[in-house]
């Protein structure tokens, strides 16, 4: 496996995505408005692919935290750490992130936003209706926008992925000296998530990006939940 | 503040720099080799910075396990976890990671490297012979390598920035709904050290990355140790 990408890399904002309701098709708006090519890697957010999914609650009737504590407990499997109104809990996917991702911006006021069931699942729906589109496969990444415990501020990551690599396996590899690479396993899926943001903003109604010029080698079947969600018996911070 | 890149981003690397040593410009290095333009974002490992620095140790007639222990113990205020040959601590400067970024790889054997003992220094260093040598400023962001608790795969992210901003406070702003953003900070300087990882790799010797296309008022004075560095008071993980 090489970790390099050949050539300069582009990220390219999808502009002109229409408010998504459920049942929309995700990949035909992005291949509506944009020309995707061979080895290209759609990034698309959490926020759209959800309310493509009808994964979208209504909450009208219930003050704001009240009904933020009712889901982020439903979508649950443990609470970390608690802070005032912030609960950093872990998802039924095993994510770690705050509030369970449940999420009220971007949506009409009486409405939250859940995270996908299987955003994995997700991420293959879209590549599979994009790749029956065109005559050629692209890699999709789901992206949402997750917190660190050390670092201020956050980052989109990848909670879902098909046809693109998620975790680059480098062990074995040696370094021009001949010795062993320290920096062993790469999460390419999260910095390509966190390349996407770039473009994206969070403010602006850009839900979907492009990533164009990445490793071919790095096209190939993949799984969030499998390459990066690491198990309880590996963990040192939970 | 706006979060939004106005155009596509281009992520170019950065080809054919040599092998460096104490005392070369980082910046003359990276100037030589590609055409900078007003609004570029230099992206530079923390591994040629510290080679550039000096801040790479003689460990030979040492074996590497020892070497590593004493120099951790060195780098490093506090030990956060240990788990075999891996110490979780966190660093002078506030960093959590692993060894406290003591490195081995890409050095000869019988060496290695120290971060850079205030990387933002580092990057306005090379920021400001830049912006002598270019007649207008760009931004420079020193990345290193780092793990996440409870994700697998390691990301780049920002040790060190100048004249780029690392987080982005949107606090305030409100969504197309006029309802107000849950993710209210975003660190910038870490998407921009990712996305410049995905053509830098790990063994292949690019240690420096061009981020093109930012939005202009993301160039301003900056400081991870400022901005990203999570005070204790803050940290529910420590």
């Amino acid at each position: 496996v090489t970790d390099q990408a050949a050539r300069p890399l582009e990220v390219l904002p999808v502009q002109g995505m229409p408010e998504v309701g459920p049942g929309d098709s995700i990949a035909d708006l992005v291949a509506d408005r944009i020309q995707l090519r061979q080895g290209d890697v759609v990034v698309v957010t959490q926020k759209v692919v959800s309310k493509a999914e009808g994964r979208v609650v209504d909450t009208s009737g219930l003050d704001e935290e009240t009904a933020k504590a009712a889901l982020v407990a439903r979508e649950s499997r443990r609470v970390l750490r608690r802070r005032g109104s912030l609960l950093v809990t872990e998802t039924h996917h095993g994510f770690v992130c705050a509030n369970a991702g449940v999420d009220f911006s971007n949506l009409p006021r009486g409405r939250a936003a859940l995270l996908p069931s299987d955003p994995d699942r997700s991420a293959r729906r879209i590549r599979d209706r994009l790749a029956a589109r065109l005559s050629f496969p692209v890699g999709v990444v789901v992206s949402d926008t997750f917190g660190r415990p050390w670092r201020r501020g956050l980052v989109d990551v990848a909670i879902g992925a098909a046809g693109v690599a998620c975790v680059l396996d480098l062990r074995g590899s040696l370094d021009a000296h001949g010795r062993p690479l320290e920096a062993t396993e790469v999460c390419v899926a999260d910095e390509i998530a966190s390349a996407a943001e770039l473009v994206m903003g969070k403010a602006k109604g850009v839900p979907a990006a492009v990533v164009r010029g990445l490793p071919a080698e790095w096209l190939r079947p993949s799984s969030v939940a499998a390459e990066v969600v690491r198990p309880h018996r590996e963990d040192l911070f939970r």
